[in-house]
């Protein structure tokens, strides 16, 4: 089967945690978004989106669909395919344990998105640039550590299984959060030197997940999208105190 | 079987959310952060979420406990509960649809809590003040009626079916949308005097599961605690522009 991705094209976005999930297992998939505006593009992301006679409308990208299957959200997404691309242990317990991570995750890149849109996702950077400086700063001081702490604590309880966020054995949340770490560094390239020393163990997994084969494949290809100033991950020099 | 809540005690916060899907369905449960501190209590959560040796820890609360298996984030425990409860239909399609529902309402309490704490939830509300007037402001014009269009427009796509968000039988995503649109009548009576008007099929279904027999009893009883300035929805009437 082909999975349909549909995102925005020209940054890795949210959409990226999928494209990982579907490179690492070598399935066979379209990225929509990415397409020329002949064969796709934004256009017809937009077009999926907000179709009229939608019978379920989806608030935003990215969006997968598989047949006849049509799923929005990256957690839900990628529990959906965890099973499916065999990058999720098969117990119930685990899937749980699975997507939780991944829900903090998701809340650990909103507040990296809210660093340069803290007034919200309707105004430009330039427009909140003043209150931007003052809520990254709390989040270098803060949050930053919190949440990479917490992960540094969850792959030390796993010792002796190998650098795994989800038992002995590499699952999605691993891509995710490559993903958001190698995310981080673009961003805040600096405080990530200094808080990167304190968690060698999402460090290693970061590693790890780089060396895999699929995915050291992918980051050298042109379908690998740089990071920039449109997408979650933005370099502003002035936020990286 | 009786399920464990662990949440913080004395708001409804994120964890009415859960206590919501457990009451409507009948269900055996013990509010542990609500008991006496004898019997469990702010301390009883704490303990229960960073004690040194668990395999697994969670980040934050509401965690829910059923028998070995411990879930945390509010979707994912609905996601868990939606089935055993009778609460969302069998097949995968509408669960993953119940789900992506879920994780918008997810998104948007963030978005929510977010005007009274623009600058994250280290600092308290008197120490970001003038920010959150910046972002509540944006958030009354144009978040708040972008998200409730879009559960009304979920609405309308199921006429004739009744006032049910995932296809023709009430679930768990009616029940949380419920709670969001009780609380921001609570955090934004201005605001929602406005807008609710213009979303005439939510405010239905805010009704519907208003009286229904399980829930009326329960938002009489003294285990539906009352909206307050320590949760997610809070009344400032400076941010009810």
């Amino acid at each position: 089967m082909r999975y349909e991705l549909y995102y925005w094209p020209g940054m890795p976005g949210r959409g990226e945690f999928i494209r990982l999930a579907l490179e690492d297992a070598g399935a066979d998939y379209v990225d929509i978004g990415n397409l020329s505006e002949r064969q796709g593009g934004a256009g017809a992301v937009s077009e999926f989106l907000h179709a009229a006679d939608l019978a379920r409308p989806h608030f935003a990208p990215p969006v997968l669909k598989a047949d006849d299957i049509v799923i929005s959200h990256v957690a839900n997404i990628l529990a959906f395919l965890g099973p499916r691309l065999g990058l999720v242990p098969e117990d119930e317990s685990s899937r749980l344990w699975a997507n939780g991570l991944q829900l903090t995750l998701t809340d650990f890149a909103a507040e990296i998105h809210d660093t340069h849109h803290p007034l919200g996702p309707s105004l430009y950077y330039e427009e909140q640039r003043e209150t931007a400086a003052k809520r990254a700063r709390i989040f270098v001081q803060e949050r930053l550590s919190k949440f990479l702490y917490y992960f540094e604590r969850v792959l030390a309880t796993s010792a002796g299984n190998g650098p795994y966020l989800v038992g002995s054995a590499h699952s999605y949340v691993d891509l995710s959060l490559f993903q958001v770490v190698t995310g981080l560094r673009y961003a805040f390239p600096q405080a990530m030197a200094r808080v990167e020393p304190e968690v060698p163990a999402v460090t290693a997994l970061v590693d790890r997940v780089s060396h895999r084969g699929n995915i050291a494949q992918y980051l050298v290809s042109k379908r690998r999208l740089d990071f920039n100033e449109s997408g979650l991950f933005r370099h502003y020099p002035e936020l990286d105190g």
